[in-house]
């Protein structure tokens, strides 16, 4: 919310700018599926065709075989190493985390971005359990946030277009990421509305409707254009015979799904979930082992090398020792391009391994192969078992290692594969039904599994309705879901929530599961009430000294009340009738919009008179009346003298709240002070320049070496040191606030609603503030501990 | 959030609940079918089959077909008049409203339920053009509200299971009857997500993921009850072949989209936007017309039947003018039941009249027809454009009239009838390709006329897509609600937002449409400076005269200050340090929760020792801390003596606020003193109780005559008159605060997004309380009128 003239074409620049992430979001998971095929084409070429089904050449293929994914699965292990730790797995966690408010540095950065985009692509195809769709979700999301900030620190690039400017907020960062992340989703599963629900159901916390329809434009944007790509890469360039978008994950056609399953489907429920639960419980001692023991660059590439030859050697074995070849019957199906079920059959006979149907194709052609073919007999159970145990396996030792890797196309393949073996028993223990299809129970037992391992239930539903073109699927896929997610959930936290709990995030849940904490607690209780405030005007230095000392990301500011208000002979209380105050209420306009220049001055900013809506106020006017310092305001904008700082904690019976600043506001202006304070002119002249909103933008600290903290604090100069800092025109008038009666209860909702970082408490009777509460102190080990301080006096006293 | 017991168990009863709620709106749901088939079979049966289609008995059967409509007519629209005014119309701008937070009376009662659901079987069989599903929302909604309530004020009853009370309060009333109206989509298009959407497109302003999920399960629920109620109904008992549930809205079976379709089917769009943009244009002057003119009883009961008369008469001779008995095709479809093309062609000939297939079928049967008849040639061009005409005229006349009557089934059938014309264009002049089905096109139309006239673009692709169980049609079909909704608000505000607009309810928008005023202006301009206060202890004569004075919904509750914290000399921003208030703390807590039992007393409440964690309280000390008038307040605890009501606004400089109470909580305490003051020994007793609960919930005033404000009021005798009312104990004491130099879009944003209607604006610098704002400050003419009055005394000046 800037200026009105941004909030009127607002709304259109949101769906332009959603369009825009939708069209990005769809080529680079155009791209990705395209970089898998081709390097999987690569090695099945040489490795298949070229060696094992050869007379003779099998031990040599396989061998090229597994190196070759070595080598691939080291490629996307190197990436993560040495270029960014954060692509590692699939990025849900952190993604969900973001969106919930906690902050990650680096999540979002370029080589983050490249990271996981070609990492994703070498781990896929050196036969990785892995999908790409959480990876999709993270490098979706790192394009959504960039399109909002329309900037680049790698680039140094910044567009100067305004309408951009609206968006360059920490909050549409936040939505943009959600809306990149749906976008993904979309494209990866070709189903818009599955990218919404996700969004909906896992991530966003803080969300407007209006961001709803905005995140569906990009998802419908970029599940069409991965579509139309998708279909041009495979030659069907006649549009005209395109329907908008086929299914990705086929099913049998014309299914509908019999009530007389639905015992059957809430055992495949139960089961997917035992499954989904199980994950969790070998992960969690599994992850803390790797915390100790796999934590230097070497180890952690020695163990996805280990972890990939053992993968692909068992894909070798598995339909080496199991298979036999059968021929292809009728359907057209197997001989399709990228699937490589022929395995070691001899080439051209029209023969396939039918273990190999499973575990030696990639992930994705198993899962069409188990979705698609409607004989029961096709794949045999010996195959389903063998693959089921192998992937259930593997994707437990694979999950957590340095490599991208999603864990959505495994749990939907291991769920498929143990629905399939139910509609095997079921067509063979129920013989009197001619309407059993087992490719039915795949499709039911693959929802069950991607639910029952990521704990998700509409958002699955509706993804597997669209991505097999089924609109009647949704119900029972549902009520599969919910089965394989109650089920799980009683087993273990979802394996997302484990890494978020392990990794220590301040992650804050949709509801409470605590109510004994949260209902019996109060903000008094749980606040910090010793904060750490900065005066409207500090010395340079003393502003330093708060900044080194603590961490915080926002401050209070405060004015001693003896200079405001006290010094008229008041209570503190007194409040100018709001009519009286016309002209403060311009400039605390003109604060709020951030158009800092000097008023009246021909700089590139907007003088107040030219966009109120008639109130023409002279620069001395509505200079004057803030606080009586108009004179060494007009002078140096940024610096004027005022109260030095103490170093103890601010009493706030004597000090009267003026806002909140963040520290990011902060060191924008200490930076601006290191420019302007050595250049004498700059700040003697009279046509000094109020600091400019793009200052303020691109001096967030980041990764840049430039704009490190601490290179910023070491470059203040001397000789502004003993300078003074006016902060009056950069905080924020409005913060989050809430009543120390609250409950706790309240103000987590306050927090988790709203997205902020913090909020201040304020005691109703007098108004003044008493304590500040963050993220960390809602949390329920935060709040247990107070719990438990508060007894420990209560049992001394009784003793 | 009461007590941490209920808390922990909300979440399993939320959802239980909304399961039952899903169960009764599929039964009601069921219901309204099974009447309207009822009604209609009677009908057709006597007029068409026994006498219309016989030799010379044509006339006597038309007479008879369109003096019964006028009957049936006639009842339902009695219903309106006579039984509930709310009943009249779709109900979905009053939903809407509800959900946005305005209070409409009467919306939620037992009438206004029996009204529109006996009301809407008789008008849609009395041939009126309409649909069942727009008043399905609204009975949904009122099962939802009712359920979460437990609670009839008909029939005196009020559950005391203590789960319940839980969410007896006006927030899960609204959640609830979100709920029910998502469930009430539904049951009606047989579409669960298509609910779900749209509670979350137009209906949920503050709301929570969770409610999200329970209203998925109400959906679910209510869709599959209502699907296999029907299958049964239709006599397939063999549950074993029934799928979920079949497809509402038929469509062609494997239909797919082509690409090259989308030229055509933008076109189909706009003209459905221009459709659904032109009926507000006619509908506002004859509104208003009827404003004026049509408001007794019997001119509104006229206006109905003059409308159904005319409408049937309509009915019968385009059919009887235009068509030609033509044989019926190898299509099985129309021979179905309910299908009552025949029209005069000879009984038993197997024939069936194709101009009567869209006009003279029930409005459901021919928009089946029109989407599955797959020929271009079955329905004749000449046939569509006068149904289309027909309906559009007729639609635009009805819609606003004393009876219930939906807008979604009709808007489907005018734009289906539309989107076949055009694919019956399409098909003619593009002899090269043979994908083209007249039934896609149909379908999309039928997608951009519901679009077109309620503007909603998700929801309807969804509920289009679920309806026809067709997997694809989402993408296809959300372009094309897209283009029809921008083109139909390019000419008109919606039908729904022009009905809430003239009668004047505060509705917020999503989005704020005119940033000139929410970002110019901040919360002090707008706010209401003067505030009506009440005391902490006050005379019950003076709270009987605020009451009176004022219809404010909530009031600040203040003490002076002198009284609480300058008694010991402080400047007012004295705050106890939160360690020394253990036992204070759990003063307010136990206020939280309304347990206002005596401490220590073995009545039904809870004594505090009982559930707090471990700190055992005597009812000594707890008492005690509260303001030190513990002696009163244990001998009376809803009476106690204080301060004098000043007729005076409050001076907040000498008062601190305590909190806020809300209309509600007064009056029950009023009708409470009532009860109690004549009662001498009830005064006296040592063992008094403290208002219970159930007492607070029940005594709100309704349309239930025992508890009109006017005769609570009336009833308080003068012997209680002079007796004070202790606020202390019932007030919430953390009302929604903004700063007043917060901008009125952020103080938009906190009213809408919290459903709050009001909140209490304090000056930070010093943390008084210095005006409150309302939903009725914050729209745009009451800003617009701040504005002109904020320049009139500017240019006063200047003259």
């Amino acid at each position: 919310p800037t200026q009105p003239r941004q909030a009127r074409s607002a709304y259109f620049w949101l769906h332009a700018l959603a369009t825009l992430v939708g069209i990005l979001v769809g080529v680079v998971g155009f791209g990705v599926q395209q970089g898998v095929r081709g390097l999987t084409l690569g090695l099945y070429m040489v490795s298949q065709e070229i060696l094992m089904q050869q007379q003779d050449r099998f031990y040599a293929g396989a061998a090229v075989f597994v190196l070759v994914s070595v080598a691939y699965a080291l490629v996307a292990s190197g990436l993560v190493v040495f270029v960014s730790p954060l692509a590692a797995g699939s990025g849900v966690p952190e993604i969900k985390s973001y969106l919930n408010g906690v902050h990650i540095p680096g999540l979002l950065r370029m080589r983050t971005f490249l990271a996981k985009a070609v990492g994703i692509m070498f781990s896929i195809s050196g036969g990785i359990i892995c999908g790409r769709e959480g990876p999709m979700i993270h490098t979706g999301g790192i394009v959504g946030a960039s399109v909002s900030q329309a900037a680049s620190t790698v680039f140094r690039w910044r567009s100067k277009l305004v309408f951009l400017k609206y968006f360059r907020t920490q909050e549409y960062k936040t939505h943009f990421l959600a809306i990149g992340s749906a976008a993904g989703i979309a494209v990866s599963f070709a189903s818009p509305l599955g990218g919404l629900l996700f969004v909906l159901e896992e991530a966003a916390t803080h969300w407007y409707q209006y961001l709803s329809w905005a995140a569906l434009f990009a998802c419908v944007t970029s599940a069409l254009l991965g579509g139309v790509l998708r279909q041009l890469a495979f030659g069907n360039t006649e549009l005209l015979n395109m329907s908008f978008f086929g299914s990705q994950v086929g099913m049998a056609s014309g299914s509908s799904f019999p009530l007389a399953d639905l015992p059957f489907y809430i055992i495949i429920g139960v089961c997917g979930g035992l499954l989904g639960g199980a994950l969790p419980l070998v992960q969690k001692p599994l992850t803390l082992w790797r915390f100790r023991n796999v934590n230097t660059p070497l180890l952690r590439l020695l163990e996805v090398a280990l972890v990939a030859f053992m993968t692909n050697l068992f894909r070798v074995l598995i339909p080496a020792l199991g298979g036999t070849c059968v021929a292809i019957s009728s359907l057209d199906f197997l001989r399709e391009q990228g699937n490589r079920a022929s395995f070691n059959c001899p080439a051209g006979s029209d023969q396939y391994n039918n273990w190999a149907v499973v575990v030696w194709n990639s992930l994705e052609m198993s899962l069409q192969s188990i979705l698609q073919l409607e004989s029961p007999d096709a794949i045999p159970a010996g195959s389903l078992v063998s693959g089921l145990v192998f992937y259930v396996l593997f994707l437990a030792w694979t999950y957590g290692m340095a490599i991208p890797s999603g864990l959505f196309l495994p749990s939907l393949l291991i769920g498929a594969i143990q629905g399939r073996l139910w509609g095997i028993l079921s067509h063979s223990v129920w013989t009197s039904r001619s309407d059993i299809l087992v490719t039915n129970y795949a499709f039911i037992g693959g929802v069950a599994g991607l639910s029952g391992y990521t704990r998700m239930t509409v958002s699955v539903s509706v993804i597997a309705m669209e991505a097999s073109a089924q609109g009647l699927a949704f119900l029972p896929a549902y009520i599969t879901a919910l089965v394989a997610k109650f089920t799980a959930d009683m087993i273990s936290l979802s394996i997302y929530d484990l890494h978020i709990f392990m990794k220590r995030m301040p992650y804050l849940e949709p509801r409470i599961m605590e109510p004994n904490l949260y209902f019996t607690t109060h903000v008094r209780d749980i606040m910090e009430p010793s904060i750490r405030a900065v005066y409207t005007r500090s010395k340079v230095r003393d502003i330093i000294q708060v900044m080194q000392d603590v961490g915080f990301g926002s401050f209070p500011v405060v004015s001693p009340l003896r200079e405001t208000h006290m010094g008229n002979g008041g209570t503190g209380h007194e409040y100018s009738a709001p009519h009286r105050t016309l002209r403060y209420r311009d400039v605390s306009k003109a604060r709020r919009v951030l158009r800092l220049t000097r008023p009246a001055s021909n700089g590139d900013g907007i003088s107040p008179s030219e966009n109120e809506n008639g109130n023409d106020i002279s620069s001395e006017t509505s200079l004057d009346l803030v606080e009586g310092h108009s004179d060494m305001r007009r002078k140096h904008s940024v610096l004027v003298p005022g109260g030095d700082y103490k170093p103890e904690y601010v009493d706030f019976a004597h000090h009267a709240l003026k806002g909140i600043i963040s520290r990011r506001m902060i060191f924008a202006l200490l930076r601006n002070v290191s420019q302007t304070a050595c250049d004498a002119k700059a700040l003697d002249d009279d046509n000094v320049q109020m600091l400019h909103r793009d200052a303020l933008d691109s001096a967030w600290p980041n990764q840049n070496k430039a704009s490190h903290e601490s290179r910023i604090l070491a470059a203040v100069p001397e000789s502004a040191m003993d300078l003074y800092l006016d902060l009056e025109l950069y905080l924020d008038p409005n913060p989050p606030l809430i009543s120390d009666s609250a409950l706790t209860a309240e103000a987590r909702e306050l927090l988790r609603s709203s997205g902020a970082r913090h909020a201040l408490v304020v005691y109703l009777k007098t108004g003044s503030l008493v304590g500040i509460i963050t993220r960390k102190d809602i949390l329920p080990e935060a709040i247990e501990e107070v719990i438990q301080n508060r007894e420990k006096p209560a049992r001394a006293h009784g003793s």
